[in-house]
């Protein structure tokens, strides 16, 4: 029993901080994953005002809570989207949206995000988790036939945009955790190794492991946890199901988030195809140390249920490991 | 041994027609799906040459082959892709790129598509085989969120660009099937169903039926055969194959065709994981007479040896139904 | 947590309605299905003695229990069985049987589901659930080789007999719900389709969904609970499990209930293979809102332990759905 | 290459036995297995008319053909069944349906099964392959709850209608090989379990083999082979393929034979489901000798196909065994 | 709930038996499977000291606890072993290994196995649980080839050398339950038929059937139960976990325990994929009435944590049977 | 069509080396895997013989065929394996074996592998396949618990025993492909990569690749291929089929090759579950230019039917790749 689990809060941003703190600290949770939104970690204020950070910090001590990561995927959703539209200009701050003009939206998207390697390094934070976005993503169905110099260029306009911005991670002091995800340059293991290369292996390049996003690719999440276990720099834990009936699709055929039709959907943990003992198993063989939290997205459970249950079972995985072999004891002891 | 069986040229358009005319006539196939590329069939000659149809025709009399469909996949991808880029450059004929506006390109493209319908007609064939493009298409990930309304307006968009299209088919007695097929408008199951209810369900918009896209998204190619057997206008015969060892992904990782860390490939017919026996007794179930055509691709597999061993593997599932039920033998004969 | 859960009371019907009542009260249930037979909803005097059905009534609400359905499978299994024998006459009231002439038992039992829906209308309950038997059920081999007109006149048989009944169900203002069965007219996906075409569609016959049967014949329960949404008019909770070691059959052997070389069983709700995920997410999406009756037949476990543990268990997938899609927490409210 | 392989004649029994022979020495098998309908091997004639045998064993001479088994299922499923109506009429001879009435076409099917074993005998055929029919089928899926009694009486009819029949056998030194099939007394693993029990593993009761009954019941043929190996007395190949789409019923939907709507299907040999390659190592390996013969069932391809095509499968299975292990070559020779 | 649970002790003979017997009556053990090392049952003690016995039970009897069967694994192991070496020296007492001489082990062992049957005799216990050793296990690749003779020869040494300690269980009126464990003579299904007869089925020797060998070797537990029922003396619960990833190997690598690299590992009951609903209605199916004993091994969880656990988790299986069969409440009492 | 085949005649050493040849020959294969016994590659004549080599190419040249590995593997077994017992005596030359002490026969088997290194270089072979033994193969059940210490003791010995010996084949220009195998140091995937630590990646040391050793160890072997790339010096085709029927067991219940109640058993090539298309294409796409080899193991085919049926499956997949991307026809080439 050693591991320190906390909430996302990213999709409780319509509730005010404290709110949150409440219900995590009622539920048992022993710290939050900041989101970069609402009110839970406003990242201009963290550099503007001298008195907020200390008043985030009292706020989560008043419930009792530990902030070991924050959370910014959606600014980082912009830095090399290749299509920038309404759906970016739902999800980011008036002022890093400003007209709309899409390499604009870019820079001042990756402007933020070295903003937010400071504001995380004064709150005493090591690790940001967000997205990188990605100019090819769109380019996954391979029609009209995409020649491999403009995969190149994806992965080295990925390399141009972030290495900037890592430099200032390193000068901080901090980590960027990328959550492999459809939508960005590294969405699958392969994609993964090849962002890895792009910029050089740096340090200050790591991963989010969120298994939802493997259960439907058919990728193996303990295996890769164990390929790239020196990268693994943060762990959130939702969960995928599938439904494939012969006309559900892997893809989700354009359809929302909770329609039995899609071939698979997101689901509170415990409630889909995660194999997640053999995670926790895996986390413990290699030695991760950071955070779990738990990133409830449901589509036909209430958060306020998801997010206790979700923790009260992934707890139940979280057990100590013995101090001897079990067969340490057919031994005699001369 | 009832089905025709026809070459889809679309992978030999380096080649002269007259050449891949010899080239299918050696093999036994019955005809040609003809591409709306390199010289096989040029719809702008089609029409401005009174000369070229009788030409294209006698060609193939010469080498005993027939044409039931013609293909402009590559033209009909640029009527609704929302990105329009070097990709559309390098498929296009240089007066729909023109100056590679992306508007005026699709406008363009949807122009040819009906001077296709017209150039069909005229040369006596009713099925225009096709892609449809999509303005939703990069939307596939869900994320950044997109609302219900954008994939309405990919629809929409769809219907408002191909409607008119359609009508120059009605007008000249053709129709057009469209591949089933990720980038595309209808790239599933669910798609096909909403693409068909966006367009009214108009007898000028059909399926060309492809099973090696639903192999990897995991769909059942005979299912559908059934559930759509109304608007089945025309099938064409691929393979893929799926390696899936926990790192390849169903998404293919940006890598290139052949390379055998993906997830799933296109292969030769009869080297994959469709089950072609299904397929055949469904076509014949559903009362399927149009063409069966052999689309090359395999990037381990020269076409001079995959278009004939395809050809030889598909009539083996061409079999003569009974003429009567086999246990009609038991009953006596009164 | 919205749904109502029932107690099936059909396998309790060896225990006077009274006790039933108080282990389904103190068990948690909501409410009970109540079947016809024992003396638990007594037909004939429901129709004869007017004091009866407040009798019933009273004696639920005593508990605090609630009925919104009542079961009749074993006199309508009578009505269109072919075979007619001793298992029948150890589950029909005497005076069905009667004198065990098949066709005079046929009538009688007719009769009978007419009184039923009338009783039922009295009592303020608008379903009925039950058999439909079969004249066709013991050609399911087909061998010695069934001709289609045998077949075609077992569903005109179906609905000869059963349209009558119907009528009475539509003057009365009830439903009645067909449990899709092996032995029945309608027992998988394509008979239940045609038997609804036999009674061309009337609203007056629907379905009552019980997945224990779905799964040995290996079929998709969510997907018939999709496809079928508009006739599902009652909810029974049984499962089944499978234990096919290549010498179980999926026919079961002619061995009894519990022997565990049978191919398949039923078992205590959670003790099998349904995936009750995937059917109460169905269920929520389709809209259903009816009752969810627990169903106990489990030859290895005790009906005392069996039916509250069958309750708990359904009630963890009881869950709220959220007020708001996850990802509009992502969005800034501008 | 030993396996002595034959044409089951039954499927063909609207054809002249000479048409027939024809056939299938031109398609290169090395016998008939003669059905005891059309006019391919009557039992009455061969009783009456002292040349009858004499002239059937010309003509397969005259086409260089051997008959080492008969068949008489379609009489032999009339001695147990319980239902007794047209689908019987339409197989069996005038005189042994007679007026109809069940119990009187029960004792003329189990005389004229005597008859057979006689004129096999006379034959100089040494095993009569057939269908014991059962008065229990009907029980198979349990509802009305049929009693252990039920069954146990079914078993107990099948020896006291059968056992008289075997004596005869005996008498004659020949033996019965029961087709195990759904619709009969032994239809999977168990009830031949039970089934051989009834008539006490008397040796004139063994088995015809055919796989494809095997395919959809989810029961290992392989390990049936091995487990009934003393009592394996024929071998019949025909295939099954299973399409189980979440639609499509184990139990056939009472859908015609040839739609694809079905679970299962029965095919052509190589078409479908059966490991042949399995079936064949095992047949080695138990010492089965008696002759391999082919049943053409297949509602999407010409007898006259499928007939030479599945011989020509099978073929490919009947290899020589090796003289030595293949480790021996690693032993020096001192 | 009829099963009486009890604690294997073997892995927890590092501690003083009084601390284990508070472990498990705190854990709500019915009783103790004592091991024959550490100071739990010393077989030596027990018979030279006539008092040794009685403070053994009156231990137990001050936690409450029983004790069915002893276990003398480790001495069992050295009878038949081919290689003797530091392994053994490890696990066996410093007497039995004496000057380490492998047939001298051997002999001493096989001494101790028989002294250990007169101890559990006197101790009133009728169950000696244990492994046999294998003089042929190094074979199992069976290259250099193996021939027949050498396993013939391993078999014969087993009887060889169990036969006489078999001659004193009987003598003392105690079976021996061999484990069936890779290792031993008996390590599968066939290696378990024939080692049961290599002793001619004399009933001194049966099986302790440990379903967590059978996972990773793909034997099916609950068939192995019914095949060999007469025999099965003990049972001892450990679960097993597969991990598949194509790299992975069933034979596990020369990995150590809880490398998640290993193709399976031992993990604590309910956390792999032992199927214990088959097992334990297959146990009561079969009548099996002795002890079942949880064996903890679990390389990532304490075994203070799992012994309590995996308790918890086996009484869910041992649910009471129901008093009578579901469907007769269907029938009515006349 | 670009490989070369040969034939591995260690199975076919009773005879004489020219038999051989000739049956290669006409069976159209390309050249010999020579097996160092019998007499075709005897090492000591080659080293004491100046006629022997140019004799030996003399026997090949009249056939036509030509040779680029010969293989030692019965010798090399010797080199490390812990028993050293009659299994050995009957496959190593007298001269080897000697008077049978193991650590004289494992260091005479150490010098003969030098020579082997030695022989190879003078006829002009520089790969000689094998198998290195294995000092640990019987710790693989890890019962009696097996150390780490022993473990590593296990590779050492290997490195050890094998550095010398593999100095002797750098000096000669020689590289050793051992084949990985059960009974073996390096066994499956994670055993190659110790043993490949073990002798710190030195180019002499690389792998022969035969698929059948994977499959019943659940290995995936194209994803072996993949990751051991730059070690893949020779390539044995043999195939295995797996019989899980719950009674079978992975690890083959010391039954003898050919009886079907093993859970796996060697097979021809074609006959198994090797997926070979999968590992033709991946051959490809590593470089892989050495020769393709054909091993014949089948307990249930003659070798004369088995090896050319093999050549003649193997070529199927061994197509030419085509000259461009089958998406280049696409574009057009202005």
């Amino acid at each position: 029993m050693s591991h320190r689990f906390t909430l996302f809060t990213g999709q409780w941003a319509d509730l005010p901080l404290e709110d949150v703190c409440r219900i995590a600290a009622e539920s048992g949770f022993d710290g939050l994953e900041l989101a970069c939104w609402g009110d839970h970690f406003e990242v201009d204020k963290a550099l503007a005002d001298p008195t907020y950070l200390g008043s985030r910090r009292a706020l989560l001590e008043k419930y009792g809570l530990k902030c070991w990561a924050i959370s910014n995927h959606l600014v980082g959703q912009a830095v090399c989207d290749a299509i920038i539209d309404e759906r970016h200009q739902a999800i980011l701050p008036p002022e890093i949206w400003g007209d709309g003009d899409p390499e604009g939206v870019r820079q001042r998207a990756a402007a933020r995000m070295k903003d937010t390697a400071r504001a995380a390094a004064s709150f005493g934070v090591d690790t940001v988790v967000g997205f990188t976005g990605s100019s090819i993503w769109h380019l996954v169905a391979m029609f009209p036939p995409a020649p491999e110099s403009m995969i190149e260029r994806g992965y080295e306009d990925f390399a141009e945009r972030w290495n900037p911005i890592l430099d200032t991670f390193d000068t901080e002091g901090v980590r960027f955790a990328h959550e492999v995800h459809p939508s960005e340059i590294a969405y699958d293991y392969w994609t993964t190794d090849r962002a890895l290369q792009a910029v050089d292996h740096r340090p200050a390049f790591g991963l989010n492991f969120d298994p939802s996003h493997f259960i439907w690719q058919d990728i193996d999440p303990a295996g890769f946890l164990y390929d790239f276990r020196d990268r693994i720099y943060h762990v959130d834990c939702k969960d995928a199901r599938t439904r494939l009936d012969g006309r559900g699709s892997r893809l989700g055929s354009h359809l929302a988030w909770g329609d039995p039709r899609r071939g698979w959907d997101f689901v509170s943990v415990g409630h889909g195809h995660v194999r997640w003992e053999d995670i926790f198993r895996m986390l413990r063989f290699i030695g991760y140390s950071g955070p779990v939290s738990v990133e409830w997205e449901d589509a036909g459970m209430d958060r306020l249920q998801g997010a206790p249950e979700a923790l009260a079972h992934l707890r139940t995985y979280d057990f100590s490991p013995p101090s001897a072999s079990f067969d340490a004891a057919f031994a005699r002891a001369d």
